[in-house]
C-alpha cells in the first residue's frame, strides 16, 4: 500500500530533460556531468529510489541501488561526486530543490494547480479522485485530485483530504484536514516562496479513526502514513513524513513533528510534543504533556520534558515536593 | 435544561425487545435472566436511570432507583447478580455495548445516519432542527438533526454543531465543531469499528462564548455541559461527558479530558491539560500550561505539572534558580 | 501598511454625537466635561490617536499628541481630569467602552453585521472585498467586507477571512480563520453579552506563510499584525494585539497571547505559550514547550517553564538527572 503514482496528485507541468533542469539553477551550479540526459518524472529519496527521477543529497552518502536506474543526483555536497556518475554540485540544495520541484510539478503552494470539481451533495469532490460508494461523506467538504477512499469510509462534514490514499473503515471527523502542506521551508530565506514543494503523500490504513480539527501533513517526498486500526483523538497535528505504526492511540493536542517514526501499539497521551527525525519503539507509553526528545527503546514508560522514564519523573516530583516543604 | 430525548438525535434504527438483543451477543453472554421482555428506546447510565432501557455496568454496584423502572442490566461483573433480577452477564462489556447501541441507534460514526438538509443562506441546516429565527448564521456551517438553538446566537463561519442543545445569547466563532465523537473505544481493540458509539448529547447555556477552532465533544450516555456565561477562548478542546459550571473562562488551546468537572467561577490559563475523570472546585484559578492531575478544592490557586499550589510552585522555581547559579 | 480605514471593515451604525454616547451611559457617568460636541467616527488607543474619536484610558496618563485632535476621553481614573478638558469619569471602563462601541459600529460578534456576498467558485466573497485577481481561492472560503488581499496569495479550503489586509505572495492553508475576535471581555461579568467588541483588523504582510487551522484573532483598536516572511507552522494560536516581527518562524501549536509583541528573525519552537503583553527581542530563539513569561532580550536563546537562557535549562535538567540516581 505505501506505494503511489506522484502524477496522480501532482500533475508533471513540463515535459523536461536533465539538462534542461540543470540549467535552470544557472549560476548555481558548481560542477555537472550527466550521463544520460533523460526526460525526468518524478523525484527519488535515500528511502525510495525511483527511475527517471532526480535525487536531492545534502550530505555524502553512497546508494547502490540508484545505480541500476536513470537517478541524476543533485548535491551540495562535493564528495558526492566520487559515487555517482550522473551528478550536480549545487551551492544551495534547498534553492535547487525549490527551482527543479517547482518546474516539475505543479501543487497547491503553486499558483494554478489543475484540478475539476463535482459539486456531490454538499462537498467539492475531484473528478481525478477515486471514492468507493459505500463511503458516507458530509457537508462542506473538499476532495482533490488523486485521492483515494476505500469501503464503509466516513468523511464527516468541513473535512479537506488532498494527496492521499485511504483504507476502508476509515473515519475523519469534522474540521480535519488531511493531506496538507509540510512546514519545509529554506530556513535561513524564510517566506512562503521559499517553500519546499511538498510532492508526497498521506497515507493511511484500515480503521483508522481521525477526530475533529487535526491536521496530517503529506510527505516531502514520500508518504506521512497512519497505521491500521490507529485512533487519534481532536486537534492532534501529524507533520509530514511521520510513519505511525498499528494499533497506536494518540490523545488530544498533541503533536508529532517532521520525520518521527513511531511503532506498533504505542500509547501517546494528550498535549505531547516530539522533536523531529526520532524513533518512538513498539508497546511505548506516553504520558501526556511529555516533551519526547530522544529515540525511546521498545516496551517503554516515559513521562516529563525532556520525557524519561516515567518511575525516574515521579521520583522527581516527589524529591521536589519534600524540598518544597 | 439538562434533559434530552435521545432519539431527537439518535433516531431509532430497530424496534427489539430485550430478549433479541442478548442473543446478538451470542456467546458473549455468560448468563442471563430476563424480568420483563419490554421494547428498548433507550440507555441508562448511573447517573440518569431511564424507563425502558439497557444499562451497562462495569463494576459491582447496587442502584435502588433502577427497580422502580424497566431497566435490563449488562454487567461484566457477576456480583451485579446479587443485586439485579433483569441482568445479563457479558466477557465483554465494551463489546456488548457496541454492538447493541449499534443495533438499537443511528448516529454518526456508522452508515447511513438518516438526515435531511436545507441549504439556507450558505449552510447546511437540518429541516429536524429547531433554531430561533432570531439567530445569525454564517456560512459554509453544518447543523444536523435534533439540534436546537435559542434566541440572539451567533453562530460564525465553517461551524459544525451535531447533537446540541443550545441556549441564547450563544456565540460559536469560526471553525468550530460542537457536538462531534468522544474518544472512546475498545482500548485493547482498537481502530474505528471499536468505537464506543457516542449518544450523548452536548448542552451549552445561555450567554457562553466559544471561539474558534474549538472542539466540544457530546457525552457518551449523557451530557457535556458549558454552563452559563462561560468564555471559552480560540482551540479549546472540551472531551465527552465534561461538565463546566457557570461563569468559567478557559484560555487558548487547554484541553479537558473526559468526565472531567469544573466548578462555577473558574478561571484556567493557555495550554492547560486535565487528567481524566477529576473534580475542580469552585473559583480555583489554573495557572497556564498546568497539567492538572487530581482533585482540585474551591478557591485553591494552583500551577504546575503535576498542578499544586502556586505558592509552592513559585517557591520550587526559586529554589532551581538558586542552584542553578 | 499599518493604517486601515475602520468604517471598512465596521460600518458606523449610528450618526451621533459625543453628547449623545455620553448620555448613553447613564448613572454610569461620575463627572463629564465636553470640550467640542463632535460626530464620532472612530475610537483612539494609546499609540493610534484619531480625529473625531473617544479614548478609554484606564490608567493615569498624559497624552500631548490628542491635544491637537478632537478626541473626548472616557476613563476610569479621576487622575486623567487634570491632563484633559473633554473628559467623562466613569465607574467601569469596560462597560462604558461595550456600550459605546457597540452603538457606534457594526461588528461580527453582534446580530445583522451587514454584508454581501457572491458565491465564487465554491466560496462565498463579500462584495465589499478586494482580491486580486491573480490568487487562488478554494472551496467553502469565507472572505467577509473590507478584506484586501493582494497579488499571488494562495487561500485554500475552508478558509475564514475576515478583518483583514493581505499583502502579496501569501499562503493561507486549509481550515484557518484569520481576522477572528479576540479574548476580550469583563472579566468581571462574563459570558458573550460582555465581549468587549474587538475593531481592529489583522494586517498580514508579503510572503507570510499560515498553515493549516491557525486562528489569527484582529486587534481590539488597532492591529494584529504578522511581519514580512513570516513562517507559521499548523495549528498556531496568535492573539489579539499580537505583533510578529519580520522572517519569524513559529512552529506547530504554539499560542502567543494578547499583546505580545515578537522582534525580527525569531524562532519559535511548537506548543510554546506566552504570557500576555510581553516583549520578545530580534533574533530570539525558543525551544519547543517553552513556557515565555517575561520580556526577553535580542539573541537570547530560552527554554523551559518558565523559560530561562537554554544552557541554564540544560544544566537544571543535567542537575535533576543526578539527583534522581
Amino acid at each position: 500500500m505505501k506505494h503511489f503514482i506522484r502524477e496522480n496528485f501532482f500533475p508533471i507541468k513540463n515535459d523536461v530533460n536533465i539538462d534542461y533542469l540543470i540549467n535552470l539553477l544557472g549560476e548555481d551550479i558548481l560542477s555537472s556531468s550527466v550521463l544520460n540526459n533523460f526526460k525526468v518524472i518524478d523525484i527519488s529519496s535515500l528511502s525510495n529510489t525511483r527511475d527517471k527521477s532526480i535525487l536531492f543529497l545534502e550530505k555524502e552518502i553512497n546508494i547502490e541501488k540508484i545505480k541500476s536506474k536513470d537517478i541524476h543526483v543533485i548535491s551540495s555536497s562535493k564528495e558526492n561526486l566520487n559515487h555517482y556518475k550522473s551528478i550536480s554540485i549545487v551551492k544551495n540544495l534547498d534553492k535547487a530543490y525549490n527551482i527543479i520541484t517547482n518546474h516539475l510539478f505543479f501543487h497547491d503552494d503553486y499558483q494554478n494547480m489543475p484540478d475539476e470539481y463535482q459539486y456531490l451533495n454538499g462537498s467539492y469532490i475531484s473528478k481525478f479522485s477515486k471514492i468507493d460508494k459505500s463511503c458516507n461523506i458530509g457537508k462542506n467538504c473538499f476532495i482533490s485530485r488523486g485521492v483515494e477512499i476505500g469501503k464503509n469510509c466516513i468523511i464527516k462534514n468541513n473535512v479537506v483530504i488532498k494527496n492521499s490514499i485511504i483504507g476502508n473503515s476509515v473515519i475523519i471527523s469534522d474540521g480535519s484536514c488531511v493531506g496538507t502542506t509540510g512546514f519545509g521551508f529554506d530556513f535561513n530565506k524564510r517566506g512562503s516562496i521559499h517553500l519546499n514543494p511538498q510532492l508526497g503523500i498521506v497515507i493511511i490504513e484500515d480503521n483508522v479513526h481521525i477526530g475533529s480539527l487535526c491536521t496530517v501533513d503529506r510527505g516531502k517526498i514520500d508518504i506521512t502514513l497512519i497505521g491500521k486500526n490507529s485512533m487519534i483523538d481532536n486537534m492532534v497535528h501529524i507533520a509530514h513524513n511521520v510513519i505511525i505504526g498499528k494499533n497506536s492511540c494518540i490523545a488530544a493536542q498533541t503533536g508529532i513533528s517532521g520525520s518521527v517514526t513511531i511503532g506498533d501499539n504505542v500509547t501517546i497521551g494528550g498535549q505531547v510534543g516530539f522533536a523531529g527525525h526520532i524513533t518512538i519503539g513498539e508497546n511505548v507509553i506516553i504520558a501526556a504533556k511529555s516533551g519526547v526528545t530522544k529515540n525511546i527503546k521498545d516496551n517503554s514508560v516515559v513521562a516529563g520534558f525532556p520525557a524519561i522514564d516515567m518511575k525516574e519523573w515521579k521520583k522527581n516530583i516527589i524529591r521536589q515536593k519534600k524540598h518544597g516543604h
